[in-house]
């Protein structure tokens, strides 16, 4: 089974190189994702392809045209089936890596990425199912959160990553944050790796680990216990 | 007064093409910001370049070692001095937009890509500033990390966007989400647009919009009032 993302975006180019590089670039060759990419100015209105236009009520910014979107969903849901209508917005639920884990079991996903003040609301109404926000920041477009959504589930299809233990022990699939991690040298500029990680002693090790992953998210993730 | 980013990043081709486009594209064109991407690899070590190894103490995924970014960061503040020196982690703390804001108004950052499983420990005692964190979720690795940070704080710079009040009625800007939109035309596939946005009345529109604004921040993010 392939995992499908379509991204609907203004600015498709923005997301070229994520795609075609390391991990999701890995993960398209081995044929375990297929990502699309769509350009909503095929879809825009008249002869200039008109894809914005003022807000109803005034105020500063351009707001996306309904009717585009429209025309491009649908034509994508005459294909298949979509199991997730997304829509990038700071508005949206915080995205974290329980959503991540749910959406990652899905087949075929649409995320549409808004831009400028955002998308008509006829089109949240109508066609979103899912209104997701990467953080409580605001970016020059959704082009990036669609990216980095695409890549969170991406790297939790089976087989993506060689390592999949890895993914296991990644901050917060057990709900804490990681321990810190060293590598050689055993002393760098003065500065030494704790002794229990150099001892062998593999149950004081993960002793050791635990309590420092406990450590870091009761000081910096309160909220995460 | 130009502001600079240098990223430092064992993939630096992942962020090739948000760098190029759209608002980041232009925003470097002008003159008001400038990027540099460095990539780690010209610093490893031996004659493979070496970057990464196995962690002390076991456990699965590769660590980052050392002595290049060392390298590397101390040959970039040789040349110039740096406010802040940022590792994207998602045990660091979150970024926000009010984060965004202060980080706006720094002169030159480095923002230093982690990947595998991080980096070694003693990078994050000695090097680094700020640990961010763009939201409680995994990914392939710190690039889009980096990318979004940049894309947020990039925006802010004065004369970057063309239609900087439209910036102030953003989301979060005054800590409540932003009102539903509406553009033409006024009805779309039997959906109305509020009758109030057609009124012309300004002052009931936004008694409108600030009541939306409230009530969507209510419902969606009560944590934020």
């Amino acid at each position: 089974m392939t995992f499908r993302i379509d991204i609907v975006s203004l600015l498709p180019e923005i997301m070229t190189s994520p795609f075609s590089s390391s991990i999701l670039k890995r993960a398209q060759k081995k044929g375990l994702v297929e990502v699309h990419m769509h350009d909503l100015r095929n879809f825009g209105e008249g002869k200039h392809k008109q894809v914005d236009d003022y807000a109803f009520g005034g105020g500063a910014g351009m707001v996306m045209l309904a009717n585009p979107i429209f025309e491009c969903i649908e034509n994508l849901k005459s294909q298949r089936d979509y199991d997730a209508v997304i829509y990038t917005t700071p508005d949206g639920d915080r995205f974290n890596q329980k959503l991540a884990n749910k959406l990652s079991l899905k087949k075929n996903i649409i995320i549409l990425c808004g831009h400028y003040k955002g998308i008509d609301q006829r089109v949240r109404d109508a066609l979103i199912t899912h209104e997701i926000s990467i953080g409580d920041y605001v970016l020059s477009g959704g082009e990036l959160a669609a990216t980095v959504i695409s890549d969170a589930l991406i790297r939790l299809v089976p087989g993506v990553l060689n390592d999949s233990a890895s993914a296991l022990t990644d901050s917060f699939q057990d709900d804490l944050l990681a321990p810190p991690i060293y590598t050689r040298p055993a002393e760098l500029r003065g500065m030494k790796v704790p002794d229990v990680l150099l001892s062998g002693d593999s149950k004081k090790i993960d002793a050791w680990k635990s309590e420092q992953a406990m450590k870091n998210t009761k000081s910096r993730r309160p909220d995460l216990l």
